[in-house]
């Protein structure tokens, strides 16, 4: 089968490679149907994520068909549609049975694509298959679901439920790119009273008030804080999400964030930033950081089966899957060409898709 | 000044009474500009709430304007125009200092228009006036905001704040009069994955659709249970919401809600109800009963004001405050006028109105 | 190998039967250590609960050492010593990801000495290994650990939790049996102001305050809801535990709580109970079920091992293995033998003990 | 009458001064029985607190007994024993009616002592007093509850219900002075697991262990972060709580915390702190600052009043009130006379305390 094999920093191809096998039997075969691209594939390429070793197949999100399960899988069986998610649950460990999948102290966690071969390929192997899949209902289409892989619950958790997002609130969130989208589209779901973009690129913030943002503000030419205090009576923000990564950004939280008020960090970060503790220690602030559980996704799936949520909107291209290495082209270069998310089909969805399209124009 | 006044069982009277005075520093009087007709005030007039005395002026809900305050209020000042609410807060007694104002202890809860005299006036006395009443942003109409004073916070509260409603959810409402219709709307503010409006009134039900209800089941003809079974793969509601006051939608909602959901009663009971504790014990049910406390006032003053609720819908007549005695008759007559709320409105408030409408015309 | 074995209502007795093997990839065999009789078992034995068949081997409380693994058990090896949980846990379904491990929809949930054979017995075949038993640190023994397998849980998790007891809370528990006297020792974590333990037998609330009561109210001779008032200055108590199961006891856990309090149900119930809505609609109060999960377990075992909990004091008396069957008659004569909770331990367990004595004797 | 007034950096004495009176219908007038100095008072005196007048009366503890009350005072009258907190309420705004006095928007918060006249006197007016003062019953004694009006709350606010301690949790408390043995002591409502004090002074220390500690670190001369790693399995601690005010303190507290952690910060701080996103972001840590609201001083008064709290163990020196000059020399030389918190006795108080032994002695 190929995959894209990623061979050190800059590195990458498009690779025949050997066919995956159960190993564990809690393991599952799955054949891919779609996959897309994360930010985070970026920053391995560029050799930011040491411990990915060269040889390794990218990719943590996707949307398959079980081809085959280990002696101990119960819950799935070959045939079966399912959702791969970024973050694998031994189920077993302190971490899992809190529901702190990210955390995965028993060889889960984040994996895909990092410690082991991902999901940017024909078929892999999915460790820990019981607790690790989600079941996609017919009705829906690969690329319905697809974001709840990982951008969808990354948002929502570490954004929207770590900020503690109520009916109301005003909720500032910090970076308009696809986590900061994802955040202003989960945030919805709470009816915040207004949501405020912050972002310094035009067509980001544009992008942001598409998404629903209310408020769209560009920090390099305006004073983000003095503007959330004048929009909110002179208190703050109820919520601050950091969705960009920086130290700058996560300081701009804490300060446009009200007396009481919460800073959920989203961000991945390299350096430390300060934190304003002679300003802060009165304020009755709380800052929470984390990883996605994904713990959310049977709920978020539950949304876009009703229709509350839809999160197509996020593909702004597709390639066929044996295209990955132009699709990596097209979303390094998100500046120029506007890139959201890239979904990569393979043939037979690309199939399904046909007939579908051909069945809905016989209609 | 007049106003509806009580008069026992049947009768009641639109009377000249003599102008209400400050009696404790910390009241105030106020100008009624709009109010409203509760189910309670029908009740009241039936006799069954044997605590008010012949001779009260009735009513729980209003916008005014302040005339006159006491020497120790110093949040309000004549002029101010402000929400009244059905449930007073004394701020000092240990319910009150827990959020928990309808079971204040300290002289307030529900007293207006119940203890001592109420709002369907021209002028009233409010005592706790700092703790109890809610000044009203110059952009909102009395209409916007009037049904914050009982209906809203009410099923807001006791059914959906208690009710622990989450995106995604099943929510069950049995009972799909105004305060059904309002737990339909303020259980939108939380995405809910499909409501389910459970009523015996074919009229009810469609009015139940119109506010946001995903499913009407009629429960006279159809058996409710199996329906939300059914919705549900078998699995029971998330959130059981009982809006009638019998104990027969009580014991619905218990059989409807799943394992580990959550009943919440809005219901005013008259009758006790059989709990079925040898199939209950097992199945991790809570239940929440309540009087409305208005904490959330303010949230839901903020989504109005923010347009994310729009509670004009529930204003089905307007009538002056002089023709109370024929609101009286439409409101009671539901069932053939379809009224929802009546509008009280001071001569005033009907002057604003059309000078806006002359405006709105002019422009 | 042998055990103790159901033969239908009224039947039981010692016999030998096969030693049991793996069937599923998840299982493991344990070599029992120690066990203990539950009320639940003497309810089976009455043929109070039908669903389980003759030939089936009884209990669901035990120590003792794995002996065997099947393939897809990660976390367990041959020779490591364990508590075998009430509650198995599949570990993939929506209850157990939820940690509601009792309302497991995997195959889990209560089944042992139940829906298969149990741990009254040399040997038994534990499913869901991984998710269903807890390693025993080497420094506790037996007897310290073994009431984690139910009642400590049990009314920690479905009493103490879900009644949400906090320090100076007044915590009224009805009923000092064995669940009663755990909700005292466990309520007790949260420095409660006051425990009042409420039941009709002199020596079980002498037992009580034993176990840490500070007030016990016969309410065969006395008026519980006055003396409760009393305490509480009229107001009622924060939290009330059921802990019989009777409609009688549970109505007077909802007389007694006061307005804004829980009523936590852990008694197991035949019959309704009259809910009085007329009463309770107004005073918002909190009524949860639920059956034991054991998610607390760790918990519980961290407290045990730091010395802050101890649990021996429930083993009244001690049997070998063999004599189970003498055991079950001291234990279903409580009345007269005081029994709380009886320890049966195997041969291994009680030369452990031996050597242990001797050693702290010849030191 | 006299009281303690400072006269800019370095400078104070006991001055005769006017008597108080009433300003605002929600004033009292209270009589000091009994009052204290805090550390914050030592910073006022060097100049570190600039909104603090020359001439200002200090202090911000009592006990003592209702003078005079404003006409608008509903649940006090003269004679009344209360204690005076360092927050005053106003009970109206919006954060006081979320329990956030600490916030308070109305002219509440801390400013006793800081932007009013304080407690350090023989009289003292105490605006919104219905709101900002507590009964104490009449069986306990001042030195019971006098702690209370600041140290108690602040720690077991911002220290044990921000760090969310549970029962068997690993506690770090870096910082043994009055504030980290006040945690020690709150935190132990809780039963955690282990409470591990960290400090550089062996003196509090052997404090901290007298007050409950399990195990006590010297950070000066051993690696703190090492030791709890290993005390808890490589994971950290549950909880770290900051009673310090050092960005080196509080950088401790973030590097040993395990993941899925929480901080709460109690200490003041005057620097910032680096944050170590770099490492904490993929931490699921929660980091908690605030300053004391006191809505926990009732529930901390029935703790005590039920015995299951004794703070008088803070009270290591006793002065009468006219020697507060004395006490002032005593606290500040903490270091050489051990002073944990000094009393300072009205003529009355002592006359009781006399005449009280004098009873006890004649019985």
């Amino acid at each position: 089968m190929n995959a894209l094999v990623y061979h050190g920093p800059g590195e990458r191809s498009w690779d025949e490679v050997p066919r995956p096998t159960i190993q564990q039997p809690t393991d599952a075969i799955v054949r891919i149907g779609s996959s897309t691209i994360c930010g985070t594939d970026l920053h391995i390429l560029k050799g930011d994520v040491p411990e990915v070793h060269p040889g390794t197949i990218l990719g943590h999100e996707a949307v398959g068909t079980v081809a085959e399960v280990g002696d101990a899988v119960t819950t799935l069986e070959p045939g079966d549609r399912v959702l791969v998610s970024c973050i694998s649950s031994c189920g077993r460990c302190r971490s899992c049975k809190e529901s702190r999948y990210g955390l995965c102290r028993g060889g889960g966690g984040w994996i895909l694509g990092h410690l082991i071969d991902g999901l940017q390929a024909e078929l892999a192997r999915i460790p820990f298959a019981d607790t690790s899949v989600y079941r996609v209902p017919a009705e829906l289409s690969d690329q319905q679901v697809l974001f709840l892989a990982d951008i969808l619950p990354t948002s929502f958790e570490v954004g929207v439920l770590n900020g503690g997002v109520q009916p109301g609130d005003t909720v500032a969130i910090v970076g308009a790119g696809p986590i900061g989208l994802a955040a202003i589209m989960t945030a919805k779901l709470y009816t915040p009273g207004r949501i405020v973009a912050i972002d310094r690129a035009a067509a980001r913030l544009e992008k942001a008030l598409e998404f629903g943002a209310d408020v769209a503000i560009d920090n390099g030419s305006e004073d983000a804080v003095e503007r959330v205090m004048h929009l909110t009576g002179g208190l703050g923000a109820d919520v601050a999400i950091e969705a960009v990564g920086a130290p700058e950004t996560f300081e701009l939280c804490a300060d446009l964030v009200r007396p009481g008020g919460r800073v959920a960090n989203v961000g991945v970060h390299g350096r430390p930033a300060t934190l304003h503790l002679e300003k802060l220690w009165i304020r009755d602030v709380t800052i929470m950081t984390g990883l996605v559980d994904t713990f959310s996704t049977p709920r978020l799936l539950e949304l876009i089966a009703n229709g509350r949520l839809d999160a197509t909107t996020f593909a702004t291209h597709r390639f066929p899957l044996g295209e990955t290495m132009a699709a990596y082209d097209t979303f390094a270069a998100a500046a120029e060409t506007n890139a959201l998310k890239v979904v990569l089909e393979a043939e037979s969805t690309r199939q399904d898709l046909l007939e579908h399209e051909g069945a809905a124009i016989g209609a």
